[in-house]
C-alpha cells in the first residue's frame, strides 16, 4: 500500500500472540529501502520502540514509531519463505506453505518491484533474544488482544505488511493481522 | 574481485585488531546478493565460524567459511559510511571520512553494481554482542597478527572487501588487511 507522507499506519494484533511482518520502500525511488543493518546501528540496540527512527539504505528516516504497547519487535530475521520451511523444517516435508516472504512479493509485485529486493523485515511482535553464546531463542509474541504498534511516514512510502504464517513463531497458530491508515 | 566457483579467499589481520567489511553478489546475476538475516536465520546465530554458510536472498549458500582462527565476526551492522561518522560522531563535525561503504561501492562499480545494492556486510573480526536489553556493545577485535578467515566460494562470486575505516571499531587505529586468492 502508499503510505503517504505524515500519515500513519496502525498494526493491531486482534487475538494476541501474532507476529506481523513489515518492510518499506520509497514510493518514488525503489532503490532506496527500509535497512535493519542501519536503523539497528544508528541506534544501537537491536529493538524499537516509541520514537525510533526506522532508516533507509541511503541513511535517511522512512517512519518514525510513535505508539507501540508491546516494545517487543525484531530486526533480525528475514521474513519466512518456501525456503525457510524447506530448510528448518524438513518435517513438512518440502509441502508448499504460505509464507511472510510471498504475501509481501505479492503486495510489491502490482509496483514492479521484485521479490529480490525484499530485505530483513521489521518483525512487529516478534520476540528473538540473542545468548550470549549468539545463539537465537524466538519466543511467542508477548501480544494480547488489541495491542498495537504506529509508525508514521517520513516520507512517501510503499508499505508491505503480512501477518507471520509460520506456525512456530506464533505460538502453533496462525492469525489475522488489523491494519488501519490515518492521513 | 571475481572469485569462482571452488576457489578460497582468505582474509589476514597482519597488525592485529582491524575488522574487515565483506560483501558477495552472484558473478552472473547480481539480484543475488549477501543475506545477513537468512545466514543467521538458517543458522539460528549471530555468529559464523567453521563450517558456516553465508547463504543470498534466495536462500542459496553463497560461500563457506572453511578455516577461522578467531571465531568472532559480526552480522548484525552495516559497513560505516560518511552518514555512519555524521550521524554517530558528530563530534567529527561532519568532516568527509574514508569508509567501509564508499570502499566497497568503489569495488563493485566496475561491474555496474549501484551502492544502492549493498545491504548488510559480514564484518569479519568485529567484536558485536547485544545485552539482554537489546543495547548493542562494540568490543575491539580479538585478533592478534596473522589471524586469518577463509572461505570458499559455492558459486562464481564478486567479492567485496575492505578494511574498516571507523577508528572506534578498530581500537583507535585502522590497519591494513591482507587478502590471498587460490584457485
Amino acid at each position: 500500500m502508499r503510505l503517504p507522507k505524515g500519515a500513519t499506519l496502525t498494526v493491531v494484533d486482534p487475538c494476541g500472540e501474532q507476529v506481523s511482518d513489515l518492510f518499506l520502500f520509497a514510493a518514488d525511488d525503489h532503490d532506496e529501502w527500509f535497512s535493519s543493518g542501519r536503523t539497528t546501528d544508528y541506534a544501537n540496540t537491536i529493538y524499537v520502540g516509541p520514537g525510533s527512527s526506522l532508516y533507509s539504505n541511503r541513511s535517511r528516516v522512512m517512519a518514525t514509531v510513535v505508539e507501540d504497547s508491546v516494545g517487543v519487535h525484531d530486526l533480525t530475521l528475514t521474513p519466512c519463505s518456501q525456503d525457510t520451511f524447506d530448510i528448518l523444517y524438513p518435517d513438512l516435508g518440502g509441502a508448499e506453505h504460505p509464507s511472510c516472504f510471498a504475501n509481501l512479493a505479492g503486495a510489491f509485485a502490482p509496483h514492479g518491484i521484485s521479490p529480490d529486493r525484499i530485505s530483513t523485515t521489521l518483525n512487529v511482535f516478534m520476540d528473538v533474544w540473542t545468548d550470549l553464546d549468539g545463539e537465537l531463542h524466538i519466543d511467542p509474541p508477548p501480544t494480547v488482544p488489541g495491542d498495537r504498534f504506529v509508525v508514521r511516514a517520513e516520507m512517501d512510502l510503499l508499505v508491505g505488511v503480512t501477518a507471520c504464517s509460520a506456525e512456530k513463531s506464533n505460538n502453533g497458530r496462525c492469525t489475522p493481522i488489523d491494519l488501519r491508515v490515518d492521513a
